[in-house]
């Protein structure tokens, strides 16, 4: 069924007539739905920006023309029409196409983007850059409504309408972020959305009815119905936001009607300032499931069977579903269900998201505690700044953020949070690598970033019983900021027990051997255990330490492994540069120097260098050495290359003491 | 002439009447004058808001009610009123008050700031914790109109449209931030001030007029002057920014007078949702030189003589100014210099600052490209963004924005500078500590927080001279992002020579001593190389090194360093948790595991650690041991205290080697 698109490409997409374009649509649609559910990826926006895009590539060229997605997790028309769509197969595939833009994947992506918002701002440089230039060429930036509860787009527009420049706008409004989009904004573009097509510009527009004929039929209608003359059409009494920014409005426009969206584009096109195009689209557009279903059918899983249909309970049943290897429940909802125990006997936990109540799993405490439960938009800075206001009036707040969107916050963090030492708990979903979504999304900064913050704590589980453990330990004593950091995914499988305080300050024991010990984080643990079996078959005994408390460190702990160990190996999910294997150089270092301990463990530090591309998190680990064979190699390879013959006192096999 | 003053705080000041309350004004401001001509400070600032926070003072309780400051540099009245009187004159000295407002130093400063656009998202924090608890104190958020061009802003009043809660905003509109303000909203507040009075909220208001009879009567004028009527008083056909997010609107209002100050606070009192109130200021109020330079008048330097008459440049001589002990430049004025010069001959440049023209010197760009600088307002993120928009286009943007700010921008720089891996210069000004301005300024971040970001090179030079040559090199081969970072206040008084290519990333070896090698970064290499003469008279001859690429690390040099000596100090501007020390240990250890050095030499590594509090710079490098003083012995302590009897081979005064 892909008679058309096999031939169509973004160079003869002119060429076609609309009922060939709807025909094209539908193949995309088809095309879209049956590689995602085999790789997963983002699909209900790119079911909504299949029309908005086919006409973008009619009206504009991809290569000289600058087009700009936002977030860019809606591209995958765009990517199919200009040159990927045979490799478009491969979609979030390690070595294959990304499944957001990238300046290194293609040509006609002029920029790239994963994080929400940052398009308006780029768009204005490259329209600044062009004019600079003496160029000609369009500025498009495609923008969702989600992105305008960014403050960096209104950042954008304060500039844009001081400075201004021919831009584009297209506003793709689907009334969503992942969850049902929020903001006081919202509700104004919701207004906008329910009256008559409007044009607010600063330009005659009794021409349009002639040269643009569905337009002028549409706005004669418009002007009727809301009582005013076609003169300057700038009807409506309703103030609009982007009148502020001195921006051309045209809207609320159906965007999905290729031959409307024609006629528009080619007038902004003609107009000499900035203008933003309101498009009304239906997320996950011509698949009933996904419009049924807009948060579930957000992000899919790969190996999920999609129906276009709609689903009842009792189809669902039915269609095979995602074959799930590894039945543990997944670090989200064991934290979102700890967090509603706990808060169940504490009223002063309040908890924020940024525009993630479904994927941080805070949905479950806001269906438990409404009142306490804050979706602040995608706006991580404010959500920090709105929880230190909160616990500096006596709440705790719990500030669930990827570790990927976290850094936006890091000023926060640092000029509100730690330095007025204020109880906030950070719950820091996604740490470490994420897997499909790549280098934008992956979380492996925070150790690094978080580190230097003075005041501040970070703990990570080595397992989801664990953080259930770590989250009531700390929320119990909040006192200052503290961060827990757990990774994406699904948890090792332990029992979950009940609620209980640990002593998370100090480091657990969990193999104790000898002369290498190794000191995993987080999810490494568990890796790291696995690697003890290899390396014992090599003759090689460590000792393996949970270091859940990354800051502070366990002095204690680590002074009796240096102690005891001539090697140290380090095992994060992180990157290296200042990470936790950095702050044990810095903390043995400090020992020797201050004569605590005799001589300096060597240490070998693994973990990330440098950004990560995407691709499944198991294939990611082996590729780059850090899933259990990689990690058992690695020492392996370092204790041979070091000549050092380790004394093998402990028959293979024989048990291990095991602390706590 | 404290007559009043010295009887008068918050708790009796609703007892005075209006011709004392004016009488007290005077005051306050001779007060402010005198202490900041003294102590160094803001002051154009302060002097607007003296009217402002008297009626809050007589309006509200400072106890009770949160009264929030904006970024807090516009506090002095409010801190002398409250508990602060005598103790003023302290201002910004170490041990001192604080500049800025802080919750350790007063229980009626209920948030601590320095940075911009944080107190409406704070703010909506203790509203809605105050609404969960059930109380009734007032909140207050007082933030300038330079605030609101922080996408920060707009986060927080996009939120409070959608969970509005009880918040009375005083919007202190003088027209500058540090400069003339910028942005679309900026225009926007300006029409807006260009109206008479107007009241924008869904209550009927003809009741002000026999309980408010000020505002009363204005409103009548008002009303008669755009022919509308007084029931429910939404005058004007202008659209208002703060409709969209449900705020009730009250301005035009002369923020300098009282009476009807009083009036308005009374009535946001009563007022059931959110209010925003537009005060009209004059930045610098009753200081005629202030009044007229509003930009030079914003900070004072210590020991400035003020007067309250304006000042031609004929009289500004015979007033005493500051002693200028140090004559050398500035670093930001040997910045400015130097790109306007290396701009000359590269059209490609352009130049981004977030409201700094003058505090990073682009200043002197704008003259000379005005349509190659943008000053985008207090928006780091977007500045960074727009830079990465203009790079991606060929362009090779500047961006100058302080160290503590440059934190806002830390998501942009990993997700969309470094990862695309775009040519962007970030001239960091005020890197390391900054004196007087305190915890809230110190850059004491960057070097850390930096350094975990991939493909991202860091240069710190040890003079003014270098800084040139380091900003001529790195523009002329800017393939990807590169910082180089520089300290606050005059150079080290070295002669300005020609610009020209240096080895970058090369350290340079400045005296070449025994036993024990100091790696110093930046500013601190001039203070070791002081620390070195007092080391030579205790017997010890380090060898010094400039190392001035902090990444990459010289590791070339590192290593022979590390092998032709047993103990090597790192003496950094900046936090030692994942900072340059950190580096080193990090490059030591992996140089150490893969066999290329043969033992680890010990390590001292000197900078900063935690919060360090606001003080004259110099007196806070003595206290925390890193002046020259205390880096030499820290050093010889070390030294002594490791046992070791190092080999004096060179006689006492010997000249050293220096190598380049």
């Amino acid at each position: 069924s892909m008679n058309l698109l096999s031939k169509v490409n973004w160079e003869n997409i002119r060429d076609l007539k609309y009922p060939e374009l709807r025909q094209l649509a539908e193949e995309i649609r088809e095309y879209i739905i049956r590689v995602v559910s085999e790789t997963g990826g983002h699909l209900g926006s790119n079911l909504g920006a299949v029309e908005l895009t086919i006409s973008l590539l009619r009206n504009f060229n991809p290569l000289r023309d600058k087009i700009i997605w936002d977030t860019s997790h809606q591209a995958y028309t765009y990517k199919i029409l200009t040159d990927r769509k045979e490799r478009f197969v491969t979609l979030r595939q390690f070595g294959g196409i990304s499944g957001f833009s990238s300046r290194k994947e293609s040509p006609f992506d002029h920029y790239g983007a994963g994080h929400a918002g940052t398009a308006l701002s780029v768009a204005l440089g490259f329209a600044k850059a062009r004019d600079l230039s003496g160029e000609d060429y369009n500025v498009i930036a495609v923008i969702g409504d989600a992105s305008l509860t960014c403050g960096l787009s209104f950042e954008a527009l304060n500039n844009l309408g001081y400075y201004p420049s021919k831009l584009i706008i297209v506003l793709n409004d689907n009334e969503y972020s992942i969850s049902k989009n929020v903001g006081a904004l919202t509700n104004h573009l919701r207004r906008l959305r329910s009256t008559p097509l409007l044009l607010r510009m600063e330009h005659k527009v009794k021409d349009l009815i002639s040269a643009f004929p569905i337009l002028g039929n549409m706005l004669q209608s418009a002007a009727k119905a809301i009582e005013h003359g076609l003169d300057y059409l700038t009807a409506s009494k309703e103030p609009i936001f982007f009148d502020i920014f001195g921006l051309s409005y045209i809207g609320p426009v159906d965007g999905h009607d290729i031959p409307l969206l024609d006629e528009i584009f080619k007038l902004a096109k003609e107009l000499p300032g900035p203008v933003i195009i309101h498009l009304q689209t239906v997320k996950g557009k011509g698949c009933e499931d996904a419009e049924r279903h807009p948060e579930r059918m957000h992000g899919i899983s790969p190996r999920t069977a999609i129906s276009r249909s709609f689903m009842t309970s009792e189809t669902l049943k039915k269609v095979p579903v995602e074959e799930k290897v590894n039945k543990a429940p997944k670090y989200t909802d064991v934290f979102a269900d700890a967090l509603v125990e706990v808060a169940s006997s504490d009223p002063d936990i309040v908890a924020i998201t940024a525009a993630m109540p479904s994927g941080t799993g805070l949905k479950k405490f806001a269906d438990k505690f409404p009142e306490r439960f804050f979706d602040v938009g995608i706006a991580e800075e404010h959500a920090v700044l709105f929880a230190a206001g909160l616990a500096a009036s006596g709440k705790k707040p719990v500030v669930a953020i990827y570790s990927t969107f976290l850094q936006r916050a890091y000023d926060m963090i640092i000029h509100d949070v730690a330095l007025q030492e204020l109880p906030i708990l950070f719950a820091i979903d996604r740490g470490g690598i994420v897997g499909d979504d790549g280098p934008t999304h992956h979380g492996i900064f925070d150790l690094a970033y978080l580190r230097s913050v003075p005041n501040l704590k970070i703990y990570a589980p080595k397992d989801e019983n664990e953080l259930r453990h770590m989250l009531f330990t700390a929320l119990r004593h909040l006192k200052g900021p503290v961060a827990i950091r757990y990774p994406r995914g699904r948890g090792v499988g332990v029992p979950l027990e009940p609620l209980r305080e640990i002593d998370m300050n100090s480091w657990e024991l969990l193999e104790n051997g000898e002369e290498v010990a190794i000191l995993a984080v987080g999810r490494m643990v568990s890796y790291s255990r696995d690697a003890l079996k290899i390396l014992r078959e090599k003759g090689i005994y460590p000792t393996l330490v949970n270091a859940r408390s990354v800051k502070p460190l366990d002095k204690k702990t680590l002074k009796e492994i240096a102690d005891r160990h001539s090697f140290i190996v380090t095992v994060e999910d992180n990157i290296l540069d200042g990470g936790f294997g950095s702050a044990v150089l810095e903390a043995l270092n400090d020992m020797k120097a201050r004569g605590e301990i005799a001589s300096l463990p060597s240490v070998l530090r693994l973990g990330w260098e440098g950004f990560i591309p995407h691709g499944d998190i198991e294939i990611l680990l082996n590729f780059y050495g850090l899933d259990s064979h990689g990690i058992a190699e690695r020492i392996a390879n370092w204790l041979r290359d070091t000549g050092t013959s380790l004394k093998h006192s402990l028959p293979e096999g024989a048990p291990s003491k095991v602390r706590s």
